[in-house]
């Protein structure tokens, strides 16, 4: 029997207009090396609301549809609409990762394999009832793992082990990250404190800064607080980190964090030199937290850089080898240091409740949603 | 009978205040692998403004001393203060590079070997009547180059091989330059058109426009025209430039230049990424025309990096092999690719003259003045 199951979709039109929407799909029958998951369990992570709400105005949603088959449109500014081009009127399946059950598989023996087993895989289209994949796409969890405990398996799992690897790789030892406090920081921290690597946690609020201390983080500072400055220096010097990953992107942070590295630099420094430290500083802009633009004020001599920094071409810079073990790593420390917690398990039309999304989109550290499309 | 000569020093005072004088300075006699030049050409460099007026406000400089011991001073500003720390107090002699006749050599075969000779030297100190340098540190001019010929061969021709040099070992296959006219851009144009490289210059002016189309630039852009986006970008897709050495430093053009890569990047994109296109696309900054802050509004992705770049990390970063390389390319075509044109020459005494300082300190693209203290 043909299933057909939910599919999540995002359509920005040529009018100016996002429209998010349910769509009734035919999951076709897996081809021979394929296999039919039943999504269980599906995050919304900040890396998934680019593609959902493509630089849509969210601010004003209007909600419409039917119970059922709910409807969500918002309009798309000029400026969002030229950075939206090349998706136009093309309707677009959102979630980058989630786990669940095999419920279908391919001839294949790897296909057969994996009948009824509990699976988690990254490639999108993961907010729907149904996601047909490659049997070697995928990883069986390992026992014990509900479909919540791996669903968030690769997103910030392999974000956080792969800044720590770029770390390593461009000659640092140890680092910066600042909106801290959220999964991935905390998932960094463990990281961090298990491998033995200096972490400096840049985080906005007490709240905040409570959660890593809770979790046994050694540096963190405030940026909201007069001595902002003076305690990131101080946690530079005691660190020695000179990258930093940022999520926030806009505004004066990266330049404070490489001005705060340069006068970190200079306390070891025994001459002047008009062109600053010989220490290379660096800040890779990993999100955008705040859309607006980086202002870089220069003050840390020529040793420094500012650059984007993505999972993907991170992974396709290290080669599959790579990769692979630090995806294993992630399965065995599933439950231990890459163990994400989520605020809210929602079914999938939840997702399209107005004011689910304001919830969800607040993109507030510590915060996070969790679609279960078989609820 | 021991030599004295005047030295042109600087002085950032805790007091606030710049002082820029000339000194009677004692020149010992050289050492067994020492030699002392008669210094005869010193370029002023926009590299040598830094360490020349430290941060000071050069609006008012104000004038005293004698007319044989001229003394400059001016006020520096309490965060240029700040950022002087490391040379408070500290006279500190000015001038990257030079050339000049050997009047005094030690006793080694290498030093005595170079007695007579018109020899070029890149180490600081130059400003000044007689500099004493290690024999082993100079380069004997080529048969026919005077001392103005061969007064700049290090800083702008090594900074515009350096430039290509990075380019490739990057990955890149052609480049953008801004402030293009200036005598460094003018080189790195010969060196493009000599080597085949794609080059695309980018100027503020119709003048500067037309300095480059008559040494054969092919691709020139002026920035202040309303069409500048499309200009760069049809040349940005005709070279395929994907990297930018920028002199400007503040303001928005490195994110322009950004904006106008992943531009052409995507005329070449056959589907939609959220992430932008996965061409790397940087911007090293090498000078501060524009002192203020650089703002990156950040729409070009995640494969971007801005950062600054220099000279002498460069040539540690290479070696000393290939360094020396580069500067047997420089001797080899000093009257060519590499000849420096100079608006005027003036005595050492003039450049501390109040309306000299006036116009070199204007930085004024293709205006460069040529100090020999011998006069």
């Amino acid at each position: 029997m043909a299933l057909e199951g939910l599919q999540l979709r995002s359509l920005v039109k040529k009018s100016g207009e996002l429209e998010v929407s349910l769509a009734k799909v035919a999951v076709p029958e897996p081809g021979p090396e394929e296999i039919v998951i039943r999504v269980e369990a599906t995050p919304i992570n900040p890396s998934d609301l680019g593609l959902l709400f493509g630089a849509a105005d969210m601010r004003t949603p209007r909600a419409g549809g039917t119970k059922d088959m709910p409807v969500v449109t918002a309009s798309v500014p000029e400026a969002g609409l030229r950075a939206m081009a090349a998706r136009l009127d093309q309707p677009m399946p959102v979630g980058n990762e989630g786990a669940g059950t095999v419920v279908k598989a391919g001839s294949s023996k790897e296909a057969q394999a994996l009948m009824g087993k509990l699976v988690t895989l990254v490639g999108g289209a993961m907010y729907a009832e149904y996601r047909t994949a490659k049997a070697a796409d995928v990883l069986v969890l390992p026992p014990g793992a509900s479909a919540a405990d791996g669903a968030s398996c690769f997103v910030n799992p392999l974000t956080a082990l792969g800044m720590v690897e770029t770390m390593r790789r461009e000659g640092h030892t140890a680092l910066v990250h600042t909106a801290a406090a959220s999964n991935l920081g905390q998932m960094l921290n463990k990281i961090c404190l298990k491998d033995g690597v200096g972490l400096v946690n840049i985080v906005r609020s007490a709240e905040q800064e409570k959660i890593l201390r809770d979790i046994g983080a050694l540096h963190v500072v405030n940026s909201t607080l007069p001595n902002f400055t003076a305690d990131l220096t101080k946690a530079l010097v005691e660190t020695g980190a000179t990258i930093a990953f940022d999520a926030i992107g806009g505004g004066k942070l990266a330049s404070q964090i490489l001005s705060a590295m340069e006068a970190a630099a200079n306390t070891k420094m025994t001459a002047y030199s008009r062109y600053g430290s010989s220490t290379h500083k660096q800040v890779y802009i990993y999100g955008a937290l705040d859309m607006g633009p980086t202002e870089l004020n220069r003050t840390y001599g020529f040793a420094w850089g500012v650059g984007g920094w993505l999972l993907t071409p991170f992974l396709m810079k290290i080669g599959p080898a790579e990769g692979q073990k630090l995806r294993q790593r992630v399965l065995s420390e599933l439950k231990t240091t890459f163990a994400s917690h989520y605020t809210k398990v929602i079914p999938l039309r939840d997702a399209l409740r107005l004011d689910v999304i304001a919830a969800y989109n607040k993109r507030a550290t510590g915060e996070k949603y969790l679609i279960n499309p078989s609820l």
